[in-house]
């Protein structure tokens, strides 16, 4: 568990997550940042929206493409609540983001640094830098809650 | 090489296929079928739209999804002209695709029976029934011509 100043684009993620919390959803929020500015963000939706694919991740990529009107996010950072699953990281890989920083880890769910690590086999296109841990507590927490309210 | 009848769904998806290609997309087509009947279709379209998750199979899955109003498509079954992606074998199992049907196999991106092998892992929630070979000559002639083209 890291104990640092949480940097911005992770805060607002966090608040993305405890947003997708208030409306029922699996809190994980995410955003992607270019050059010191959010350009996409999203929070996890897919109850709400009756879409598998609502993903924090996959929304926020899709807003940025949009935003940037194109379907490379190169030179673009994903912050994200949550390790990302083997779809979102498959995302992140056709985005061609250059740095991916998660809070959470996840055992279960993870395909970063657990299950099918996405990005560690020869074939994958595109390798971003990864970093975890910065804001970690924070993250789990909201999702410790979440599925405590619910048990 | 399979010889084989293509299935009507399989069918649907090279059509799909076909007219990605003519809109300078890669030519990948999907359908998801219940009960005989496509509810969802897709075909890749990331240039166009600009959006790095547009593949067929997430396209289908979304379109399918929204068709009945439920995030989970217990019971369907989707047909694609290509062995899925890490992003979109995520969505496959996120959907809850009861069988996955894929025409060619793909070596590089694919993520099913080659890299990261995304139904594979313990963790995965998950595992469709998968069956692939069927309609795999006309598939792969679709993306050996639309890159000989290209070059």
């Amino acid at each position: 568990m890291t104990r640092w100043p949480i940097p911005d684009p992770m805060a607002r993620a966090l608040a993305l997550a405890r947003s997708a919390a208030a409306e029922g959803e699996v809190p994980v929020g995410a955003v992607v940042v270019r050059a010191g500015e959010v350009i996409g963000e999203g929070r996890n939706a897919p109850r709400g929206t009756h879409d598998p694919t609502a993903h924090a991740e996959v929304a926020a990529i899709r807003a940025a493409a949009s935003t940037i009107g194109d379907e490379r996010l190169t030179d673009c950072d994903l912050y994200v609540t949550l390790e990302p699953c083997a779809m979102c990281a498959g995302a992140i890989v056709h985005a061609r983001i250059a740095r991916l920083y998660y809070a959470a880890s996840d055992p279960k769910g993870g395909a970063v640094a657990h299950g099918a690590r996405v990005f560690d086999h020869p074939q994958c296109l595109h390798r971003p830098e990864v970093y975890s841990g910065i804001g970690e507590a924070e993250a789990a927490d909201l999702l410790r809650t979440f599925f405590r309210a619910r048990r």
